[in-house]
């Protein structure tokens, strides 16, 4: 193997750093927990309120904390904080920071805790804000649809199977039809918050304290609902941190369903919708191209998140009890889920509002390669034909249209009536693309009125968040 | 390459066989499918039902269907159906039977739906059937390890982080842990059933129906809360099994942890706990061995479980609307999980309650290592020191132990006070393992008194599901 | 939660079950493993010829124990083999069968070896097997690529980047681009074939064995190209099982793209190609459709390999030497992997010579969208102007085609020249999807010469397999 | 939902960012692919010069760009270069600062190219770097291994199945075993970087170029084997970063075996190696513990690269060819996972020769357990009785020495000869530890001997690399 004067450029400082040196590095994880540094200081406020409850830090002492840690923050708020790999943790270096801040109250202040229910604590917190941000991303993204759904109840477009067109259905309908994917994720979404949403403060390194700690005091002040109950449980557990990425996967899954679409109808022979020109880019060789660069992204990123699942999967199989370093993993693959999951919302949050169907295009694409053939067999059927039969006596019909390259709605009523005695002239209004759509016209179905009514209950869910 | 003769034995079956009947069992999905048939013949029945109600069906043809069904079930049930590769799926078969025993109202059971919302109701149908068993299973195997928690509330062992016995703990308290594991999997599981239980029939192929059907009628009559809300949605969405495989990820996770545990408890080194024979195996060649054969299969089927929720999520990036042949795809990924889990929940549910801890093994273990040394350092607090000065006082007396090759209590009180003038004759108390585990007296701490009344509460939270 | 009278049903026979026969039937393999009969007994017989030669057994024992192996062969070929769960697994089975029918000779058979490496064994020879059957429909398929490119070296196309027309190609050189996918698939098949190919017969257990074995003369009877090297790693190494499932994900993946593209070239928006209809079907309610899904199904099907890989890596993740029961568990997901790719290429292999791309419809396509305009900044900077500002001027010539709707090729010398006077009465041979693709003249270029050569090269590539 | 307030400081900037700047920060890479600078200069180097002795740039200007990517690599080594998010990527940032700096010459350095092809070569060379980066520390970490294994040749230890004591080995047997797991590592990622070093250069777009380029050329100036065939394929295909991502998974899947065996093996109840203080880290309540923080952290990793490579074959399935914005998804896993293989090899290399194993401890865990259980076995088949009747024999015996507590080795000669006449004085030679591993005397046996000669090999192998 050659090059190794290019190696020795890429890779030389990580080669010729001292073993102690490197192990301090490689072990350390200040470099990304530090984006937790909020929640470890709110942690620790709580926590400190709580000891001077119970008297184990005076008044004095929780006042110089309090103090303390509101100019740590400020440090770190101004980019001043003297971080350091020495410390190893986001949670050292705030502790001996203030420390030398105040002096002896800073050395109390990790009295009655660890630094495996703290990080339990400051993760949980992290990913609870997270979640909410994410809710209120999700949220803006479905009213986008929502609106789409509202403006386009009757826009006729082909529905698929197959990738192959099947039956007419409305744009509205198949904006609502991705809102109900969001619907779902929102609502994993809850249920994972609710059942994280428990404070881990006072299980210590493993057993729980020998002081006379109040665990309710601390959730409460920390809007947990209620205290772990289980010691062991509390800082051994990520169950939370696999729930939400594998919610964020299904949301990352359903983007990817949506941008598989959107690449689709822009491109040349779909024509289907327009993306406005600032979510797509041009090429630095093809002057022509318009190349909907944010649905690729967004397609391309579930593969990150499927990762992320999967690398916290493994992570945890087979892990006795209770904390063990291989833990310290769980943060980068979820602190990236969450940017990953709020980017990509941001994103089609801002672009589906303006999503342009371009309707009399679409229109077309509904009318071709007999969409309305069910519509057919249906009237059979209603007209006392059993669904079996009628459905041979389509296909019948459908062969015909083919070799003469006549659709159905334009073959004459003689013509028809070859095919079935049973057809009459009425058959003419359940040929069209508008009669198809309207005649589905129950709960969940495509007929405008139905898709106006879902887009209004939507609406109304959203709002009421 | 060679080998070509071996090949031709077996692969040969393959390599001759016509590409038509190829391309049939290629694309057939009977051979899996077919276990939903009780689910289909449920379908079909609450379908008929609701097209009867609707004039669509007269009493004569829904009679003559009711008891062609139940003949259908019958020769499933005794293994004398048809199954035919040619009629492709479970749906096919059950129809083109039906209507070979009752004639023409069997060609008109399919008026109103599409295979597509049929398969989509048949695998809610069959997950929720599953999900309710598993969530059995899963109350069995808590209610196990809640009665070896309230034998084993006092019993000692050692508490381990990084594989290192850390903190003396109980044995009862290490089983509510894992119990809190199986609880936040119950939950996901009530929370992925809530979800799915909505209806698609009345969706049809994508678009709804023309037929004056009664969707909130058929899902009343199959048990779902209401009919899912977007037509296209209902076909498409497989939210479901990847909710479901993700939240059986996690049980498979849990048990692989136990698993890892039993493993290490039972080799020679450690000795912790005894399984019963029959869960165990000897070797063909080495007579002295008891291979705990059972957890360790668990522990392998982790990566089988992982491996099904990455192949639905696989599966479904990127589709675009409504439903595709792919999702085909989706049956034997979430098939063989629910097979896992039950075996694996049922394997454990047999074993856990006659594990046998090894009380002498278990209390020696927790001495060593100077296990108290936390309780130490908290003593010296509770004496006024800050906290980071007890731990290094706590340090050095350590370090002297190690030197001494003995243990905290086992120095004598003049050398514990040359550490430390704040030592007195008191220390004794907490620097055994039962003054340790009773000092952590707090809600979720390992304190046995704490340890039964968790306990408690935990068997009247199982029993009052 | 409900229903459980169903469940009763569904998994009854599962709950009743007594301990031990679950146990028994949870911990067995003989269900899946006995696909590996005939790779045992090949093993059975070399190990049995060697320890003749070895001394260990006499003439007339090894006699016994060729032709007993011959009758078990036999039975098994004719379904009269008494397969039993309480002898857990193929080995035992046979081992026990063959003693039933030879007596002593039978005993002595597993002498200096173990289930450990005769099961590593085993399953080596059988994937040795699959991967030359692979490799196989490899070929095959890849011919029938070539042959395409053949025919079609000058068929032109549009070239796609996201999705939308870039640059004209041919079908030929679009084709070629699918058999270097394959291309490389075949050489990671044979480097994982080659690095597998080694002998762990004579681990035993995990040690080695007292008895005076020749390793070397069982390699040779059974095709290894040498002995494993070391004993311990012969019984717990499964990376072939994971780098063959990681090559066939690859496969699949390169499967995926290729059915995407089928997909959508045979959508009626894009309408490039048709497929045979015995690799279609058509609809249970709209008789007018014709789906793809031989590609949709194989595209689902990257999923499940996806999920193997996952399953294999997450087995072996963390386990300690030698053998553990995990193991067990490597062999359903590659049995199915290796059948899964087998059955896609039969597939395609069947499938692709079958192609019918559209020409016509391929030509206009090309043509649409400027896709000669990277032709026209070629062109200026052949007549001396720097790239980027090429790249401008053609940038406002498409502005203005597009305002005009007017292709390039169809505006005037004079409007052309309106944008630069380097531009000459030559330029419109450089304006055609024809002279496009000629231009493009270089080894791996799209011109057809290219095509037509790149074809004769890979043909012979595959010739000489 | 709750906590907005905290939301607006932890992603206020994100919420606040105008859609115009958000959606180019979103799309851009050069955050990330800015660590290719060196190699997408040593690509525009070799293109220049085939373009100079292709007529198509003069010498001048190839001086004037030698020179000027000459100051670009300096003033990015002096971190001065004006990274821009606003030029999107490393290619568009370097080229753009060229044409600052030396003006039109810059301009046309893109002829006969594109970012497509660019790119592709790019993260070849890049990844071609890593492996033989890589390739050197798996050599250095394995000559750690074949050291300990000379040192330890005859080290007794327990062999484990099932965790279980088997059969006594040697440390140096078990070093290599290690070392085998690595030797098939590093001929994956040989192979890996032989397919992979290919130069798609020239293959432009997509389509190849119009301009008479020299491909060979360019091939030969980067060290590349050849050209790649199919200009479609080129710039598509990510086999190499899927296949380099797959052989890393099992790499990090090897040392997390060897991993959980050092986290076992310094447990308290193991005690069967000692690792030094600098891989360790203390507790920040118990000051007693000693942490193997390095093995448990590389553990950790192993879920990290699993993910990675879950995501790269998510990204990759189902892509249209022929270049799609998705694959800028491809680097920062690839980044990551080659960045984690040095770091975990390097530490693990640093590691390795500085395990100490207990020598006292190890020989006495490997007597224990009736170990030589199976020699006794062997020996009894030796005297004639056949291998599962000697297996019976033995297990009486061994039933017997349970139910006495004590060892065979222990036993009276008449005791031993009460379960077998077959038994003579000899029989002591083959009870003891040493006699085992001594037995098993051949290629790949445990015997000190063939483990010296081993390592010899292994040695010769390592240095001839």
């Amino acid at each position: 193997m050659s090059d190794q004067s290019d190696n020795a450029s890429l890779w030389g400082g990580r080669f010729t750093e001292a073993t102690d040196s490197f192990v301090q590095r490689f072990t350390a994880s200040v470099s990304f927990d530090q984006r937790m540094a909020a929640q470890d200081i709110r942690g620790s406020l709580a926590h400190a309120q709580m000891l001077t409850g119970a008297g184990i830090l005076s008044a004095e002492e929780h006042e110089a904390i309090v103090e303390g840690l509101a100019r740590v923050q400020e440090e770190i708020n101004n980019g001043d904080f003297p971080w350091s790999v020495e410390r190893e943790d986001v949670h050292m270096n705030i502790e001996a920071r203030l420390t030398a801040l105040i002096g002896d109250a800073g050395k109390k202040l990790h009295t009655g805790r660890s630094r495996n229910d703290q990080v339990a604590t400051d993760i949980r917190l992290y990913l609870r804000d997270a979640i909410d941000a994410i809710c209120e991303e999700l949220t803006r993204l479905q009213k986008g649809l929502v609106g789409l759904a509202h403006t386009h109840a009757a826009t006729v477009m082909p529905g698929f199977t197959h990738l192959q067109g099947a039956q007419p259905v409305t744009f509205g309908h198949h904006m609502l039809a991705w809102n109900e994917m969001l619907e779902r994720d929102y609502g994993r979404l809850e249920d994972c918050r609710a059942r994280m949403n428990q404070c881990p403060l006072g299980a210590a390194a493993l057993a729980g304290t020998t002081f006379p700690i109040d665990r309710a005091r601390t959730s409460d002040a920390l809007g947990f609902d209620q205290p772990t109950r289980n010691s062991l449980d509390s800082v051994s557990d990520r169950d939370f941190a696999i729930e939400f990425t594998a919610a964020s996967a299904l949301i990352l899954t359903h983007l990817s369903r949506m941008s598989e679409e959107l690449v689709l109808w822009t491109s040349a022979q779909f024509q289907f919708v327009e993306l406005p020109d600032r979510f797509c880019t041009g090429s630095s060789i093809m002057p022509q191209k318009k190349n909907p660069d944010v649905p690729e992204l967004v397609r391309g990123k579930t593969g990150r998140v499927n990762g992320h699942l999967v690398a916290l999967l493994t992570l945890m199989k087979s892990q006795p009890l209770a904390y063990n370093k291989d833990n310290q993993e769980d943060k980068e693959p979820l602190f990236d889920c969450i940017d990953t999951v709020l980017d990509c919302l941001r994103a089609f949050g801002d672009m589906v509002p303006h999503i342009k169907p371009r309707e009399a295009r679409l229109r077309e694409a509904a009318r071709a390669g007999f969409a309305t053939a069910t519509d057919l067999a249906d009237y059979l059927v209603r007209k006392g034909l059993p669904f079996r039969d009628a459905h041979e006596v389509v296909g019948k019909a459908v062969a015909e249209g083919v070799r003469l390259e006549t659709d159905l709605a334009d073959m004459s009523l003689d013509r028809l009536q070859s095919f079935s005695e049973l057809i009459g002239e009425d058959v003419f209004d359940v040929l069209t693309v508008e009669g198809s759509v309207a005649a589905r016209d129950h709960l969940g179905g495509t007929a405008p009125a139905q898709v106006t009514s879902a887009a209004t209950d939507a609406a109304t869910r959203l709002e009421s968040r």
